[in-house]
């Protein structure tokens, strides 16, 4: 009963008139060719394949689940070939490289696309969207003879790549991986290890599976300066592309998983399987991260996507169920009680999961658009400005977004009542299957400590310039009454922002705990004053719109400015907390001792 | 690899020294043979047969759900016989009227049991907390006849209630309910109808199953003022006791559910089955309130229950699991990583889930204290006073509790990382059987409502007052410094909870909408501002307990101190957030149309 139809209006507006992308795309040779017609026709298009292929195997993927036969997996009913529709339409090397036959789409449009199959089909959405960043890692630091004997086979969707990390001893400290590499003369190495958790480490969608795994070399220094990055494939391939033996590799068996349970979570063994080096000796961990912030963004969206994809859910359900009468007297009074969006509690909520939503699109096409610039810009200094943001606002959108969009699927879940809680609605599985965001990929915690710690405390505070004086500069203008609100709220949370950070900095020299113990509350902070800063974008675009277009105007503007006035009113609030939890140190998280935390009976 | 053990030494903590229970129980005629060793012991007893019975079945009742098969439901493996075992100890009858063989011991202290209840099995307790609240109704309401033929029965758990309130088309909005029950001479009625959400309609614990039910009279007047309760026993009684025959209702399938799956969910169908009349025709509401009420701080309670064990299974994981350093150095040099509570981080979320925990027991037993008051203080103004307060704490208890529980849950399984994820750990149950805690017996949102509608606005905030003279009167007192802070707290958040609701008052004249826009931020602020009481009453109990022991002291009383602190210093700053939504009042919400809710493709 659930319903999804991708948001191509919102996503139009943001590309088109929050961000300028054809502007964008035009000072840049390798996107210089396209134009807003040709990214909406991509978009429409998307949307539709996605829609009538992904989303009906959502809920049957969740009832069904992977299944684990002596090695080998089957993804649940109908996975395969809508996988394969899809790449048989070039959707799985959108983003890729055209030298090897990828379609080069620039970043800001794919996570549109990135955003659609999450929303969509979570579970579904993870084999493509390992294989993407598989593939980035290849282009970026494989050789050429690698690359064009891989990447056109993984763009086309006939190989897909995987990304093997954890241990059963490590998760977030690969410093202790236990998994070697011996050289075997031939440029090949032989791996062997147990690897957990491997998203698509085995399953039946694919030709071959491209295994990037994380081992030592036996010389290999301690800790994670010591750790290798190898292409490891489950089939090993000749010259000519075709396939050669079965590697020795080969999946234990499945996680039984709260969600997502339409991806397989592979335990995969290694027993001196072939592999090549990619990168330079023990210099993995490095190399690896090409992959792993391409796959916290997408991860980032997969919160976003379950959050629209739970609006629209709930908004159906709220639209039917008539539940009580308005506060101010009915307004359906020929129906037997009113639809409950007249209660202002109920469009609370759907107005909290709204602007998380709309705030938080807007804010992965901003991280995509300097993503695109650092890569693309012509000129060295727009792409080091544009670098520097991507890498203190990558943490930022792997956690903010998969926090709020956790809070957006329970919340949306929240307005149905008790059918929300029943699997036939399709509710409790956004819920379920958007809880993992928060986890995986480095937990949100991980994050944090990455944003205090290497992002913001190593270079003190140079990054976090970058973003306040780009954010200023953005504010910088003589603005209309109508929608000073944001403009005010931006100005008074960055100052916020650039207040609570000096502090930040200046108490945490020689004390190391202080950046954990404001880690998480610190990216919460930043998230929000990120979210008010792209509401104001788009309040001034949505206003721009109004004034353009006479004193009635599209509904979508004037929406649009009333679920950010909620954003500003309701939810940036959280701040004024998030400020004294900060400044309240580490000193009352240190005072138990181990033992302490354990239960009394 | 969950495990749990009931918190037996906060709960002597909170009953002996937080609220002197012996003391409260001595006088009233009711409870004075009560003293703290029989009550110790029967925790003590408790939490052994809980621990023992029914913690066992929670994964194994949770994998495999209840069964459904031509109207039969079966319960998961060993529940059948753990409800018995706990039978034959009596203690389905601990807080029953003594003249109908109940054991008539205190709210304060079957909330302690009810607590270990819910934290063992949640989908097991609830089949014994219909039950309870079932008999409560009965107990109030019933002719003695059938008191005396039913409340043995129950309390011995032979037979089990059950609650039947939702139809299809309403669960908040009671009005509209469609059974209809029709005279039948003889004092009977013949009730027909179809209920969803019965917990417990039908099951295999029970020789038989006493539903009560709403339905509507002939000469109903419309609405919610016209419904009757009556009781529609599975099995006829005969006089003596014995049962008769089968009635004509039957359960006519189970729901599935993200959680709470070894409690039947059941569809309830009633084709002229006989039942009686319970309270006064078109009064079945009001008389209903009686169980709902009690059912209301029972799931609150299960928010309390789940949050403590997944804080105990969190920290048996924590201990364990190493990764990474201390951020001063290695704590644990010779292993080859730190435990994960080194970290401030990980600490912050431990903490949380504690001082909801701690804070949400005390409260719990705070809310018992005054129902066991308002049932039996022999002084009328002390009996009014309490029952104030019961009724304006009633809702806050269902919903601060419950949305603590889960927000506990969810911080529980984010200390584990990807294990969390992973079912065989049992964090993840855990958040889905809290979930529904939100949505049941009345929403959050509903309860929010209930709150600022009936509770504050409609009596002017009298309530409040009460509440506002106790908090205020209980930190009368000189302070010694080490436990100021909480007393300088409670001060601060005290007056903003009567500043705001004056102003809420205030604004809501008139304007009904602004009581939806600010109820559950106003519940959430009402219960964080309980919750700094509680926080307040521990310290100064905890810092008598020191004084008393000496310099060192027990470890107990410092830990107790320090989640404390940490509760003042980083969870309360929530309520500026509060205010300030709080006071963003009605007019944000109320923009949109209801067409603008709708996605826009």
């Amino acid at each position: 009963m659930a319903s999804y139809q991708a948001p191509l209006r919102d996503m139009r507006f943001i590309l088109g008139e929050v961000f300028q992308a054809p502007e964008e795309w035009k000072c840049m040779p390798a996107t210089q060719e396209l134009g807003m017609d040709l990214a909406e026709a991509i978009l429409e298009e998307s949307a539709r394949v996605v829609q009538a292929e992904l989303f009906p195997l959502n809920q049957s993927g969740d009832a069904e689940g992977c299944h684990f036969d002596k090695g080998e997996v089957s993804t649940p009913k109908g996975f395969k070939s809508a996988f394969e529709t899809l790449a048989q339409g070039g959707w799985w090397g959108l983003g890729g490289n055209p030298e090897y036959d990828g379609q080069g789409m620039p970043k800001m449009l794919t996570v549109a696309f990135e955003e659609m199959l999450y929303a969509a089909n979570a579970s579904f959405a993870l084999y493509p969207a390992l294989n993407t960043g598989a593939a980035l890692l290849l282009d970026q630091h494989a050789p050429d003879i690698i690359k064009r004997l891989y990447l056109p086979r993984m763009y086309a969707g006939q190989w897909l790549g995987t990304m093997c990390l954890t241990e059963p001893h490590c998760g977030t400290d690969l410093g202790l991986i236990k998994t070697h590499a011996a050289p075997d003369g031939d440029d090949t190495y032989r791996i062997t290890g147990s690897k957990i958790w491997i998203t698509g480490g085995e399953h039946d969608m694919a030709e071959n599976i491209v295994h990037l795994v994380l081992a030592k070399l036996p010389d290999a220094p301690e800790g994670s300066r010591g750790i290798s990055l190898f292409l490891v494939p489950k089939f090993t391939v000749n010259d000519d592309g075709s396939l050669g033996e079965r590697n020795a590799l080969s999946c234990g068996g499945l996680e039984h998983k709260m969600g997502i349970k339409g991806s397989a979570t592979c335990v995969m063994n290694f027993d001196g399987a072939q592999g090549v080096l990619i990168g330079k000796p023990h210099q993995g961990l490095t190399t690896m991260f090409t992959m792993m912030n391409y796959e916290r963004l997408s991860i980032g969206i997969q919160g976003l996507g379950l959050g629209e994809v739970a609006y629209q859910s709930a908004m159906d359900f709220a639209r039917e169920r008539l539940q009580s009468r308005a506060p101010g007297g009915a307004v359906a009074p020929e129906k037997p009680a009113d639809p409950i969006l007249v209660h202002p509690d109920v469009r609370r909520m759907a107005l909290n999961v709204r602007a998380w939503n709309e705030g938080g699109r807007a804010f992965a096409v901003f991280v995509a658009s300097q993503l695109d610039r650092s890569k693309h810009h012509p000129e060295a200094e727009a792409r080091a400005i544009a670098d520097d943001l991507v890498v203190l606002l990558t943490p930022v959108a792997k956690a903010f977004l998969t926090a709020r969009g956790f809070d957006a699927t329970v919340e949306a879940q929240q307005i149905y009542g008790g059918s929300g809680y029943c699997v036939e609605w399709g509710a409790e599985q956004y819920v379920r299957d958007a809880r993992i965001a928060m986890i995986y990929e480095g937990t949100n915690g991980i994050q944090a400590m990455d944003l205090v710690g290497r992002k913001l405390f190593r270079n003190r505070g140079a990054y976090l310039s970058r973003f306040a004086r780009a954010m200023r500069a953005d504010l910088e203008e003589d603005v209309p009454a109508e929608i000073d609100t944001f403009h005010q709220g931006c100005l008074q949370e960055l100052a916020r922002l650039e207040r609570i950070s000096a502090r930040l900095l200046e108490r945490a020299k020689g004390r190391p705990e202080e950046l954990g113990a404001a880690a998480v509350d610190y990216l919460d902070l930043l998230g929000y004053v990120a979210y008010a800063w792209m509401w104001w974008k788009m309040a001034r675009a949505a206003y721009q719109g109004l004034v353009a277009q006479g004193p009635a105007g599209d509904a979508f503007y004037h929406a649009k400015l009333a679920v950010g006035r909620h954003f500003m009113a309701r939810m940036l609030p959280r701040t004024v907390a998030l400020e004294r939890q900060i400044m309240a140190g580490a000193e009352p998280l240190m005072q138990l001792s181990e033992a302490d935390f354990q239960p009394q009976g």
